[in-house]
């Protein structure tokens, strides 16, 4: 029985505390946000206790594992603090949107023995986790491409655009973590376009709304990302990956299979799942199981503080790429240097 | 807040004890079980109070519900003794395999006021539920034909044969009623062919294991049933309408949405979900909140006595058109005479 | 090089005339059509000598085989003066709508040796060609279920209707034999629902629109066909083969692949094939091919006089059933007595 | 009627011919081949006659349109002929492989009014064309984003490696055609990683196999291709449009619409057509159809010569991007010129 302690209790964390109070390997012994009427209903629905302050939570012996939902800006610090507790961590992309801040967390972290799990939950959906399985098993034999869509349903208000940091960082983020998870092979140049084409929010902070990218790895496996803020027809979440034996494509899905046929033509179905939180419902539950598996075994965590490093080293990549029109080679070792 | 109790600690009873449990709108304040084992471990898990004896619970003036999910020959007698006990009741299909039991418990229920649904599930499934409601919205214009595919994953072993009544009236009679839900008129012939294919276990104790039906209406609507106890692929659940303006299907539901191409040929994906556990999961869900819904807005049952009554009338009605090789004319009045 | 005359020139002559004109392996000698203007347009387009009386065709030597697709009710004399004039025939279905002429055609050529082919293009559909295929390869184990699905895109004008002999003469012969191909095996029993749901044209004259048939084999395989006059979605024609190791399905061609996403929903296409011309466009073809290679072959008709007598018989004893509310059994010996 | 004089009776140029001789809009009057047996043979199966000399064709006035089907080499000089001959042509793509000699074909044309169409036969797919169509209605509101996938089914003979120019020359020019046609606007900028993954053969010549670009237009829409020289699953053409208001695709097309559900899976289909041959079939009848309504309306080309020349300026900025590892701005006024 591991016992979790949460920090956050806004939407996303609603739906953590949810699962971990449901599942049958765990349960939820803190709740803690910046905002106490969160935190409160939180507990009042979950017999979760409520922190008045963190310490509570990184003091208490009897938290195996914090969960940290906050906003951006306080993930590095929870995570060093939760380590230096001796407690393992399960924490939400982006570690920071700052590299050089991202730089300090790892020496801080470096002599830590806890586990530290990054959440790119996408790496957990059964549909996109079923493929790259595949392709590890050598079902389309060598790995050549990858070519992953990811469309949010429709932009986010001014305020947001305003604290993520960029769309790069904030939400392709996933889709270099994909890129990688899927490659298994480190991605050593990127170039991109990116426009702003219809969002007048985003246009008037400078802000754009669709991107694409390519990529290439050290042995030529070449990798595309398209992206865009907005798409009427759901959130549109895809990975296709072509190998020199076939081609493996994990596709959309909809809440039913109710095919319509009629005079105006055949076989539609309902739009896509909404949005992260109904697509991903599986993928958070099965993050969830994957982390505690790996704290139970005593394992190398599935999704490290390094991945969640080099994801924002690849975007970081890709914004040099726009900024100067060339093709960037990616620098791991100093990402604070501008490559070439 | 909905306060259950629940009797039923099997396979099934299980899970619809996790969903109350789960549900933010009911609690479930008793399990009962014949097998005391059973209920206990249902008790400790979830913190219902395991009931030594039935009266406890319809003596309990904090029970509002009785969810019964015990033995097909407990049903129509728990059925009767909720409602007596002024609960309302939600219990799972069929409410009897002997029809002339079903008639007795029709009596002995008519004065009653609680609500009463059968747990035929299909009804509320997404795909199923979302095909009838656009039928009866107009959107394929005057609803001509109906057909109804619906095949076990695997044969039941020879104890669950013996207990079962007869395959059309235990698995058919889902489809029994889900015909006359979609096709909203009541069916008045029938004529059916059954076969024993494949199965030993089955044929050494004079079982079938196939079964097609026709049914047709007052209005001359055409409706077909085809089944079988087995299906290599997985649990097979498809509705098809027709109406004057198009047709509807509610197709299979697989795991992902993975498709593999190679030199084998393109485009497969995982086998269906296999069994009503995995299928219905969303089904049962809605069902249970369907009849909360039905429960506090003291509206008519969505799935009613005479619902489950009917379905067994039309099981039956199958079975003589098989017995006499004729049509049969559905005689829902006097269901213990003898049809032509 | 295989010397065609073709008897009709009218719009599935037309086809016929183009398919044997642009195939290598055969050539068009003479055209012949009751109506010389269509004969004479046919003749004037494709250089094949327009016949002023059949006399002229069958007296020709250079004649090796006869292409019948003229009206119904001359295709059994055609047959009998074809094979008299020892020439192979490919012939349109039906034979005739009544099975007396049938059997009377039937003893008239019981003693030639020439190939006589029956229309039934559908058993040369590239889809449902590959389905029964992979039915009699075993690749589904031993067969148990077949379901047809057959609509029409729209019901015929009232002068068709009178001529057709009825719905399940006319149309559902063409699934009569389709049934009998996929299942390998005769069927022994059927029985039938049919109604008038839409069409008061054949409400007008006491025609039916809509049909459901079942019907057994000896061995105690099922099969289903269900048939309607309309379709708003385009000519429907699936295919459905249940066995012991799994399912085939032969489902409808659209034509095109584009699939549109959009705010209503998602994943629709373009509406099915209109109708027959251009639905089994390929299926012509092949049966063309199919008869060229039996009859240099010299080998056993692919689809024989006795298939097409036998379709009709299976039709009588479905319209039997529907009269006399009683399963019928078929008797293929004397179909001219009454059965059971 | 249309008079074709057809040059090249290789595979392709017989295809051609088949097409001319069966529409019942055109003749075949003249074949030339510089292997004088293919011309022969191909007369023989028309009736065509055999040109000894390209003077018989260019002098012959009965000709109203040359069909130039013969080597890359031989295309711009067959165009300047026959134009200056006063006749329509319709020729293979590319134009040429050298920009220089494209430049030169351009000033020679330049005061002809002949009417000539580039062979870039996808824009006539029925799936593609239809998107484009869409897209131009406005269907999915402004168009923002365009991916193309284009997949040989297998590696070419390194004999065709030495004479192809080089993939994104031979392969990619159809993608960055119909990246143009479904673009509706100028592509302004490329950038572009190529790699050899897989062919031993092209490796050994210094050739690519695989390939990815993106390009960006004026007013910001981007643009993905995705190539390779193989594909085990059949030749792989989709195109993909986004805009405003949804996403279109046009997905790869099997030869049948079975399906099979097994124990293994479910839902598989046949390999994709093999290749161009038989998956653009109906592309190269609509192309010629386009090419006549064109001829006979007297209005513009569908296909220009600007459209093959901008083609090849854009393959020759993508294999810039990969040499200086820079995003390549394309400068169509000056190709000669190497732009930054």
């Amino acid at each position: 029985m591991i016992r979790f302690a949460l920090i956050g209790a806004g939407r996303i964390g609603q739906m953590h505390a949810a699962n971990i109070v449901a599942h049958d390997r765990c349960s939820l012994n803190w709740i803690y946000d910046v905002h106490a009427p969160s935190s409160e209903a939180v507990g009042a629905k979950t017999g979760a206790k409520v922190a008045r302050d963190l310490d509570e939570i990184f003091n208490d012996a009897d938290v195996d594992a914090v969960f940290v939902a906050s906003s951006t800006p306080t993930h590095a610090d929870f995570i060093v603090r939760s380590v230096q507790s001796g407690k393992a961590v399960l924490c939400e992309k982006p570690i920071d949107l700052d590299i050089a801040k991202v730089e300090e967390c790892s020496k801080q972290i470096s002599s830590a023995k806890s586990l530290i799990q990054i959440g790119f939950n996408r790496r957990f959906d059964p549909g996109h986790g079923q493929l790259v399985s595949a392709v590890r098993n050598g079902e389309i034999g060598d790995l050549e491409q990858v070519i992953i869509s990811s469309r949010d349903p429709e932009p986010p208000p001014k305020a947001y655009y305003l604290a993520a940091g960029g769309m790069l960082r904030d939400m392709t983020i996933h889709d270099f973590d994909l890129a990688r998870f899927a490659l298994g092979e480190e991605v050593t140049q990127v170039t991109a376009f990116t426009s702003n084409l219809f969002d007048t929010v985003a246009k008037e902070i400078g802000e754009i709304d669709s991107a694409m990218i390519l990529m290439k790895t050290a042995s030529g496996k070449l990798c595309h990302i398209n992206n865009s803020r907005h798409a009427t027809y759901g959130y549109d979440q895809r990975l296709e990956a072509h190998g020199s034996q076939g081609m493996l494509r994990s596709e959309n899905r909809q809440p039913t299979s109710v095919e319509r046929f009629n005079a105006k033509g055949s076989h539609w179905r309902d739009a896509c799942e909404f949005f992260f939180i109904e697509r991903y419902r599986q993928a958070y539950l099965k993050q969830l199981e994957s982390f505690m598996d790996t704290l139970e075994a005593g394992s190398e965590s599935k999704v490290s503080f390094e991945d969640g490093r080099r994801a924002l080293i690849l975007a970081n990549a890709a914004y040099r790429s726009v900024e100067t029109g060339n093709v960037v080679t990616v620098n791991y070792e100093n990402p604070l240097e501008r490559a070439s």
